[in-house]
Formats: structure tokens, C-alpha cells, sequence
């Protein structure tokens, strides 16, 4: 059980979320925005530098959006819909955005399939916790 | 003149985005993010703790919020509007409740006052570049 | 396997330090940094809130710390031990802070006692780094 | 007078650092966090790209831990001298890379001659606070 989904179980005061998708969400956040931090770098050491300069940027914007949705989740109180609900719809679509451009490049860098499938991972948990906070 | 002034008029390609607001969104972000988080700790160490409790929990959140936000803005490039618009929406609603909160503890904390100030230009920058990007 | 283990995996240059180690230490500080994002707003819900004020500062410096950490331990390059020491040596000092400081609280609240965990896993984890490194 | 200064002048608590100094610096690693950042996205433009991948990795670095630091300057409690001191020296040596590599620079992109300053400056600042806290 990931240390996300035993916060969770350990908050004193009970989540009006789903505690398995809020917990998921979680662990995708956190797991793309390391990828995607690890991707930027191994960008920068391929070859085919210039092609991958939209891939770095993708990534670079995508490590910051969820990084303020990892600090947000993971947080349970006081946010409100007004703010959680843009935030997610940012996250799934630079979450996109970025699983699309690493995919274009998944069969020449390994690196960048499985930074697609964090993405995609991510981007999928996102959209199914807007869904069950409307 | 502020770093990210000077740092927009020495990027090698045009930025579509009017340059004085865009700088100004970027100090602004930056100034609320650096803000919250000395109000956080400032509302730690007063007497009436308690209700400093939901001011606290907004500040982590505008915190986090503005980081990623300062992010996007400052790379000039390949993020694109399905993303940018929904990041400043969130930034805009978090800096409006976190600056309500802020002014609610104003007269006997003047720590929130100076933070709710930071906010309110915040949301004010980011509303402005909303506008200006539709 | 974890992103950060696949990713490394994935790498396109030889990374000098030991892989598993390496991985470890990421997911390590990954962890942490969430689970102290999660006791922050945990404490704030508690009742003997004064006696969390601690707990919450500690918890809030250990996240912006592994935050750090786990940016530059995802990336391969050019960091250098001049930086890199140090940086492991914050870290590592302030999990064992915020771990002592949460295991005081561990039996009244499980959302403490499971931070702590994270907490010494992470410290341990960056010792050994450290020793890897020298 | 920045947000920073304003916020430290109305701390709850008598700040026992010399508060010019502390807001010099949180003001120093703020403007580098952020022209550490825009310098990355500037030097993805630029035609000499290969020459410029390591500016890029270092930019990456320095934005991480600038930021880092940021967050526990801007707290003023609880931190601790074993702590601060490799985080400060971390922050020191990452920006005197950082600098170095930007003024390789300097001459033909001058988005790397303003990042090379703001990096002097927070190194700068970075060294005083140290001398200022043994």
C-alpha cells in the first residue's frame, strides 16, 4: 500500500472523495512528474537533440503542473471546487499534450514510452476524479 | 527593471503575449508565492492559532498553485491555451479565496494584510493575461 | 518496478552510481515529500493543535527540501559532488528532524507515525547515497 | 520594499538573522529561481543547442534548489543550523556553476548574461547568510 493510500486511511477527518481513486490519483501525479523530470535529462542526451526540444518543454511544464496537483490532493481541506476543478483540467490536458509528443518518440527512446505511459496514467486519474468532484 | 523583464526582452524568439503584462504576471506570481508561504509560517506563531487554521491551508494551496504557475510562464514556449487558460483560472480562484481569507485576519495580523495584498495583484495579473490570451 | 527504476533503466548514458541505490533513494524522496505534504494538513485537523506547530514546520521545510532532491536526482548530469553532498546532507538532516519530531506524536496519531516511516526511510536512504558518492 | 521584507518586518516573532540580509537573500534566490527557469526555455531556442545542454542542466539544478531554499528562508522557524547550512552551501555551489556556465555565454546570448547575474547574486547572498548564521 503506498504511503499516499495510508495517509489517507490516517486522516482524521473523513474525505468526501473516493479514498482508492483520490489515492491513485496521488501516486500518478507524483510518478509523472518524476518521469517527466527524468525525461527532460535523457532529452538532453540524445542524439536527435533538436528533435526533441518540444518533448523537454512538454515535459518541463508537465513535472510543474503536477507538482502543485500533488501539493493540492494531497492536502484534504479548505481548496474548493473553484480551484481544484481548472487545476485538474490543466493537469489532464499538459498531461496530454506531453503523452502525445513522448509517444511520437516511444519506439527510438525507451525513455520516452514509459514517460508517455506515466502521462497517460496520469492524465486518465485526473480525468476520472473531475468527474466524481462534479 | 525586474529579472523577468530583462529575461523577456533578451528571448531569441517574439513573444506574442504584450511583454509589460506578461512581466508583470510573472512578479506578481512570484511575489504571492513567496508571500504565502512566510504567512504560513507567520500564522503558526500566533495566539489565536485556531483560526488561523483555514488561512493557513489556503496559502499552502496558493503556494503551490502560484510555483507551477511561475513555471508555465516563465518558458515562453509549447504550452498552449488548453492548458494555460485553466492554470490561471485556478491561480486567480486560489489567490481570490486565499486574499479574502488574508483580509478577514488583516487589522490584527498585519502579516495577512501584506499577503492578501500580494494576492489580490496576483489574481488581478492573472485575470488581465486570461483576458488577454482569449 | 517503479517510473524511477524504468526510467533509469531507460537512460541513455551509463549512470555511474549503483541503479538500485540510486532508485531507491528517488522513490525514497518522492515519498516523503508527499507524505509530509499529507501530515501537514493531517496536523491542522487535529485538536491539540498547538502542540502540532512543530510537527507542521518541520513537515513543511521537509517537503520543499525533497522536492529539491528528487529534481536533481532524476537528473543524471552535471550536477557534481559540490552540490550534490550538501544537498543529500539537508536532506538527510531534515528527515531526521522531522522523523524524531513525528515519532513524538506517533502513538497519538497514525498519520505521524506513518510520516515518520517515510521520514527515516528517506534520511537512511540519502546516508547511504552520501556514502556511495564520496 | 519587496513582499519579502514587509513580511518579515511583520513576523510574529523576533527574527534573530539580521533581517536586510534575510530578505536580500530570499529576494536574491527568488529573481534566480525564476531567471534560471526563463534561461532554460531561452537556450531550447537557440541554434547553438548542442552547446548549450549543459547551461540547460545546470538552469534545471539551480531553479530546484533555489527553490527549496526559497521555502525554508521564507519560514523563519524551526529549521536548524545542521539544516540551513548544507542547504545555503548546496544553493551556494549550485548558482557558482550555474554562473560560471552562463558567463561562457554572455557575450552571444544575453538572456545568459542576465541569468549569470541573478546567479552571482544569489551565490553571493547565499555566502553572507552563511558567515551571518556560524
Amino acid at each position: 500500500m503506498s504511503y499516499a493510500r495510508q495517509m489517507l486511511d490516517a486522516y482524521p477527518v473523513t474525505v468526501t472523495v473516493d479514498a482508492d481513486l483520490l489515492a491513485a490519483t496521488i501516486d500518478a501525479v507524483s510518478d509523472c512528474a518524476q518521469a517527466c523530470t527524468a525525461d527532460t535529462d535523457a532529452d538532453l542526451s540524445e542524439q536527435n537533440l533538436a528533435e526533441m526540444v518540444t518533448c523537454i518543454r512538454l515535459c518541463l511544464h508537465c513535472t510543474d503542473i503536477c507538482a502543485a496537483t500533488l501539493g493540492v490532493l494531497s492536502r484534504q481541506a479548505e481548496c474548493g471546487a473553484t480551484v481544484l476543478r481548472p487545476l485538474l483540467e490543466a493537469c489532464a490536458a499538459i498531461c496530454q499534450s506531453c503523452g502525445d509528443e513522448c509517444e511520437r518518440h516511444a519506439r527510438m527512446h525507451t525513455h520516452c514510452r514509459v514517460c508517455g505511459e506515466a502521462c497517460r496514467r496520469c492524465e486518465q486519474a485526473c480525468r476520472e476524479l473531475l468527474q466524481a468532484i462534479r
